[in-house]
C-alpha cells in the first residue's frame, strides 16, 4: 500500500460536541480515495487553539492535509493562523484578496443595513493568508486556500458549510501543489456489488470462498437496512484479479444482486418502471410517507411516480384507499389482508400500474402479544398480480421504519423483474 | 476550562473511507459533555495497525479515551490488542469470559448450521483482554471493556454497531474507573433556545448585545433549515450568569422563540394539536411525503395525525384533493392558489381540523424563468382560516425539500398559536 496518505481535519465546536454531524470528513475521504490517496484518518476538533494546532501538526505529517471550517471573520476562527503556525510559515495580508472580500462585505452591510465599519476588521482578518499559499475561490467572504508546507505536505483549507466546501473542492484539485501530488498516484478502480436478502456473514463467506481480497484488491462489506454493499478498491495492475473476484462473487451470490453501481434501490425501481412505461403509487401507514419521500428524492421521478396516500388513521384507509371496514375489523390494520387491500386500493384510486403498501407496528408503544412492535406487512401489486411479505424487525422506531422502506422498494423491484411463479 | 479531556476514536475502514457516516463519535461526545468531560476530539481511523495504534497513543494522553469498533472475531479486528500495546499492559485469556462467548457462538453455529470448530479461534481471540480491564457486557460475542491505563487515562472499548454501543455505554459509566473520573467533574447545566424565522447573524448580534458568553457559560449558535439552535453549557456556579443571559436573549428574540428544550418542531406541533384536541393532515407535492414522515417519526403521533396525500402528479391533485383542473391550468401546479386548494382539499377529504400543503420546484430540472428551481408555496389551513407563504430557496434538491418541510411545520405552529390578524 504505497498510496500517499491523506488526513482530514474538520473543525467546529458544534461538531466535536456531537450537536451536528460532520459531512465534510466523509465527502473528502471519498474524494481522496477516488483520486488515489489513502484516507488515513478524519479528526473532528473544536476551536480551542492548543487542541486544533496539535491536530494540525499531526496532520502535517501526511502527504495531504484537508482542513474544513474555522475561516470566518471573528477571532474564534483560527484555522488559517494555526495552519501557518503549525507549518512554520509566515502570514501576510493579500491586498487584492482584501479588495474582493471588501466588495462582498460592503454588499452584505448594505443588505443588512449596517455600517461597513462593523465589517472592516473581519475583512482584513479573512484576507490574511500563509506565505506561498494559493487562493482557490471565495465562499462568501472566506477564501479557500492551498499551501505546500515546508514538510512537503499539501494543505487544503476549505470552508465549513458542506455545499461551499464541495463547490471549492474542484479548485483545490486543480491547484499546482495538488496536481503534483496526484501525478504520483494512480486513481484506483472501483467495483460495486449491491445485494438484498442475503446476510452479511453469507457474503463474507462467499468472499473467503472466492479467495478473499488482497493482491491489489481491497474489499469492504457493509450492511444497511438488509442491503449488503460490497465495494472493491482496485489498484492499477490488479484489474484481472478484480475481474476474477467479481465473477466468483457474482456466480455465488447472483440471486441476491440487484445492482453493480452505487445507485440506490429507488433509482433502480424508477428505471424498471420507465423501461415498462409503468407508474407507481404508495400507500403507507407506519412508514408515514418515507417510501414516497425516498422515491421522490430522485430528480425526475415524476415521470413514473404519481403519488401516494399516508393512511395513518383507519378512517383514511377506508375513505381514501377503499379498505373495507369489515376487513379492518376482522384482521386489524396490521395484517397481510389490509396491506393487500391498501396496495390494491392505491393502485385503483391513483390509477397506476403498480402500488406498494406498508402497515406495521413501529413502536415503541402499540405492540400486543399477537402483534408485537416490529411486525410489518408489505405488499406490492402490479398488473400481473401481487406479492406480500410478513416481517418481524428488531430495533427502534426509526430503524423499523427504515427497514420497512427498504423492504417495500425491493418488493416493488421483485414485482417488476420476476415472474410471480418464482419463489423468491 | 478545567474539565477532564475526553477523546473519541471510531475505527472502521468503511468509516474512514467515507462510505458510512460515524454515529458513535457524536453520541459519545454528547454523553461525555453531559457528564462534565470536555470532548476534545473525535478521530475516525481504519484498521491499519500502525495508524490505529498511533491514534490510540494520542488518545491515551487524555483523561478518558472512548474507542468504538474493531472487536470482531477476525484478525482484522485489532482494537483490544492495540489498546493494550499502546497502554503498555499485557493481555490474557479470560476463561470465564471465554465460556460466555462460547455459549453465544455455539448457539450461532447451530442456527447457521455450521461446525462450532469454525468459531473456536474467534472465541479465544474475543476472550483475550488487557490485564486490569473490567468487562461491562457482551454485544453478540464482543465484550465491552473498561481499563485504567498506567498513564491514568480511563479507556472504554465499545462495539461498533451504534445500538450495541449505546446499550453497553451505561455499564461503562458505572464502572469503577469511570466513576472515579466523573467524581472529579461537575456535570454542566444545559439551556436550549430554539428559534425560527430569524437570521443566524441577528442571533449572534443579540448574544453580543446581551454581553456574550464566557464566565462559565459557553454559547453555541447553530443554523439548520431556518431554525436557529442556541445552546448554553453552564458550569457549576454560573447559573445566575446563565439566567441573566437567557433572560436578555429571550427579551431580544422573543418573537422568534418556539422552544426552550431540544424537542424538534414536529413534537411542538403535535403537542399544540393535542392541547386543542385537533387533528392534522398533509398534502405534499415537492416534499413527496417528508412532512408526514417527520410528523410520524414521533411515537404516538397517530392520536393527532390522520394521514396525508402525496400528490405528485396533477391528476392526483385533482382526484384525491379536489384541486380544480381550471385552477391548475390558470396558475400552474406551483402557485399560491394551488397550495391553498391542496390544503383545503386535504382538510376536507381527510376530515381534519388542520391541513398543510407544499408545492414547489425542487429541481434540478423543471425550473422556468417565471418559476425557477427553489420556488416553493406552503399553505396551512385551520378552522379559523389559513396562512400561505411564497419562498425562494437556494441549494440543491435535498436542501430545498428539507427547508420546505421545516417551513411547513412552522407554518402549522403559526396557525395553531397566533391570531390570523397578527402579521408574523
Amino acid at each position: 500500500m504505497s498510496r500517499p496518505r491523506a488526513v482530514v481535519v474538520a473543525t467546529g465546536s458544534e461538531l466535536v460536541r456531537g450537536e451536528r454531524s460532520d459531512l465534510n470528513g466523509p465527502f473528502l475521504a471519498r474524494e481522496t480515495l477516488s483520486h488515489g490517496l489513502e484516507p488515513a484518518r478524519i479528526t473532528i476538533v473544536g476551536d480551542a487553539p492548543a487542541e486544533l494546532e496539535a491536530v494540525l501538526r499531526e496532520g502535517l505529517e501526511a502527504d495531504a492535509l484537508l482542513v474544513s471550517g474555522g475561516l470566518g471573520p471573528t477571532h474564534d476562527d483560527r484555522t488559517v493562523e494555526l495552519v501557518a503556525q503549525a507549518a512554520g510559515v509566515g502570514l501576510f495580508v493579500d491586498a487584492e484578496l482584501e479588495g474582493r472580500i471588501e466588495a462582498v462585505s460592503r454588499a452584505a452591510a448594505e443588505r443588512l443595513n449596517r455600517p461597513y465599519a462593523d465589517f472592516a476588521p473581519g475583512v482584513t482578518k479573512q484576507a490574511t493568508r500563509p506565505e506561498g499559499s494559493v487562493v482557490i475561490g471565495l465562499a462568501g467572504t472566506a477564501p479557500g486556500l492551498v499551501l505546500r508546507a515546508p514538510s512537503g505536505c499539501v494543505v487544503v483549507v476549505l470552508p465549513g458549510p458542506p455545499s461551499e466546501l464541495q463547490r471549492l473542492w474542484p479548485g483545490a484539485l486543480e491547484s499546482d501543489p495538488m496536481r503534483e501530488l496526484l501525478a504520483r498516484t494512480h486513481a484506483p478502480g472501483r467495483r460495486a456489488l449491491r445485494l438484498f436478502g442475503v446476510s452479511e456473514s453469507a457474503v463474507a463467506r462467499a468472499l473467503d470462498d472466492a479467495g478473499g481480497d488482497g493482491d491489489g484488491v481491497e474489499a469492504t462489506i457493509c450492511a444497511r437496512d438488509f442491503e449488503i454493499h460490497v465495494d472493491l478498491v482496485v489498484e492499477q495492475g490488479a484489474e484481472a484479479r478484480a475481474d476474477a473476484l467479481e465473477a466468483e462473487l457474482s456466480s455465488r451470490l447472483d440471486r441476491w444482486i440487484y445492482g453493480r453501481d452505487e445507485r440506490p434501490i429507488e433509482e433502480h425501481v424508477l428505471q424498471l418502471l420507465r423501461a415498462r412505461g409503468w407508474t407507481l403509487a404508495t400507500a403507507e401507514s407506519c412508514t408515514g410517507g418515507l417510501v414516497a419521500a425516498r422515491v421522490t428524492s430522485v430528480p425526475g421521478s415524476s415521470d413514473a411516480f404519481l403519488g401516494g396516500v399516508v393512511s395513518y388513521g383507519n378512517e383514511v384507509k377506508t375513505r381514501e384507499l377503499g379498505v373495507p371496514e369489515e376487513l379492518l375489523a376482522a384482521h386489524g390494520a396490521v395484517s397481510a389482508e389490509v396491506a393487500e387491500a391498501m396496495a390494491k386500493g392505491a393502485r385503483e384510486r391513483l390509477g397506476t400500474d403498480v402500488a406498494v403498501s406498508v402497515t406495521g407496528v413501529a413502536g415503541p408503544g402499540g405492540g400486543t402479544p399477537e402483534k408485537p412492535v416490529g411486525l410489518v406487512y408489505v405488499h406490492a401489486e402490479g398488473p400481473e398480480g401481487g406479492r406480500g411479505r410478513e416481517l418481524s424487525f428488531p430495533g427502534d422506531r426509526a430503524s423499523i421504519r427504515a427497514r420497512s422502506v427498504a423492504m417495500a422498494l425491493h418488493l416493488v423491484r421483485r414485482v417488476l423483474t420476476r415472474s410471480l411463479d418464482e419463489d423468491v
